[in-house]
């Protein structure tokens, strides 16, 4: 039988290298891809057994194309991680068009191809995880962070929705809000990247009868 | 002084052009807006002094020239509803990714590019009311409804970035929840669209020092 | 046939007296009540045809003769309001028992008992508005404020629940969160009990068909 | 050097003892409280090393002198779950106050008395975990649940308050929705106990760089 895959996209040496090495931990190949090849080949290279991959996450070819090659190649998905976003600060007078819409392509369209697409792998099997990384913008929308919680609140949307649909199917969808700056620290004010790594593979892990569908992850000095 | 006026985008026979009854009888020449000009002509030409444009509230220059010929030709806007929506129901792993945008397109970049043009015109004066319509949907996410969800949540975000931004410069920012189906009924199970218009119409007259931002409502027999 | 009546559980000089001006202005006949009877009687005093009464509004007993008496003497209750809190700030270790239950008391207890009693007089004749103030404590549970917020997040569940079991029966629940400090303040910094009291009396006469269950209403120049 | 207790107040032979397994299957001393002495000696004598004591923990001496007890007799409390509950169902016309006051005195305030007796001992360690059990009556209240709902709703106004004070000091508290119905089923249809109980564990075993500080759970097969 073929080892399965844990697939993430939007993968940078941060968090999804983390990822990356939580999951090959448990037992899963490593699939990182985000845009730059160089990225992820680099990460990659230090993870035994990785596996890297160049892919837009917001073209809906390359990311069609991406699943069928992990599934043909190197195995059937069975967690699939959307890590990627899009972050544009301006007062809402100045805030331009494209980059309203772009945001929204890097956090929403993307989450959607990606979960999308692993759905359509996962339904026959009756079985996988799909996690999304929100933001403290995912439920609270600052000013001039009109952009960066347009498309966090609509991946959260996103998540809720294939949750309502695909958990009676064996499919768990969790949405991770991370409340805080992301980081190594010696007194833990930012949330490392290997502790955010732990709760994904702890959502992956829990038994169907007791499932998160949402969770959110602060440091311990984070006021909220 | 010219007489200001209220610029809905997005209006139907049903609650558009109740919102333009009643700010017309609040003392504001109403200009209805939407995709088919036939539409719009025939809605206005039942309100006395209202004015009707054919418009695609997800085209940045129509909407921009929209704003522009309204504050040159006819005057002041003194408040923007912005009522458009898409909606697009499917299983998620067969719904297209071209369905999704435009769920997001109407909701959200339609909202966005008449908020942010709204308060371009505003800011100046220090005065003004950006009402957006949302749905049970933007607080809740549905299976099947990913796409309807994703504009609607995103749509929320930007009303609250705004009113975060805007209040203090003194431009009232509001988001209404419309929870149930709107129509004329006679027992009341549906929300009646001169019902909504005065709730639009009381939070635009709120005093400043009492301002909502969200407001839900719901006929009293919906479930919720 | 009787006049209708407006009763006030929790009234002070300033939200208090404002809501029985407001309710007087649309006609009916303030009835306001609190511990202090001195108090009670001089804001009365002040409004032509208002009613005052000492209750003690955590006092079983004591609200449902209140409630009894209004009925009874002065008209049917059509609007009725829970206008009460309970303060206490303490470090959770140095919070007394006491106090943390007083505080329940104030703004849970007493929001029941003169809710019930309200529903008991209202539900035979199908129609009424039982209205809740709430505080950003009813949303936001801050440090220190473990006795407070749990009143006010009591009460909120309080409304929620009653307006799903009263609405289908033509009682009117509403809940309103007060994001702010109240008071008169040139610069509108602080919420005006008129601009509240307005607002109360708008939920009280929205169209069956589009009710708010729970609005909130803040400073324009407050941090949210 | 003593080895370190989990102190479960409200334990009964489903949660209470697999929490009682998880805890003890992690080091530490698990002691299990409830008002009924037989029912917590029945569930200790089944877990190696288990004790048990009865407790009424909504009567304040009775938890300070538990507390007590533990810490000296036994060893320093590193864990405490608070996991009793209150429930009346009931039309809120014929709610009896005294129904709607013992709900919220077995879910807040028991969770208060807990919470702030474990919070004296634990701020001069630097350290703890204390979670509270929630249900999906503590983010929604439903009609005719006014009392079990009020309890939970002002329970997590505890958790919330108690997190945002103790977590920079090193505690860490968090709050469990239990969204659905607690047992064993073949098809996972409810939250298998042993489920619950991993989760709660894990919550204890997060980095404080990335702690949760509310999480639900829910059988894959729940509506919600």
């Amino acid at each position: 039988m073929a080892k399965e895959t844990a697939l993430i996209v939007g993968a940078g040496p941060g968090l999804g290298a983390a990822l990356a090495r939580r999951f090959a931990a448990g037992g899963l190949i490593p699939v990182i891809a985000s845009r730059t090849e160089a990225k992820v080949k680099d990460i990659a290279a230090g993870i035994d057994g990785a596996r890297a991959f160049a892919c837009d996450g917001t073209d809906e070819e390359a990311v069609t194309a991406l699943v069928g090659r992990v599934e043909g190649e190197i195995g059937p998905i069975r967690v699939a991680v959307h890590n990627a976003s899009g972050r544009y600060r301006s007062p809402i007078a100045e805030l331009p068009a494209e980059e309203y819409r772009k945001a929204w392509e890097a956090s929403a369209l993307g989450g959607f191809l990606l979960g999308r697409e692993a759905a359509r792998v996962m339904l026959p099997r009756k079985q996988g995880t799909i996690l999304f990384t929100g933001a403290t913008a995912s439920v609270k929308s600052f000013a001039q962070s009109a952009a960066f919680a347009g498309g966090k609140f609509a991946l959260r949307a996103l998540a809720q929705s294939m949750a309502r649909e695909l958990h009676p199917q064996g499919i768990h969808v969790a949405h991770v809000v991370i409340d805080g700056g992301i980081g190594v620290d010696e007194g833990g004010a930012r949330l490392e990247p290997d502790a955010i790594a732990e709760a994904y593979w702890q959502l992956h892990c829990q038994d169907r009868s007791a499932w998160s569908q949402e969770i959110e992850l602060r440091p311990w000095v984070e006021k909220f």
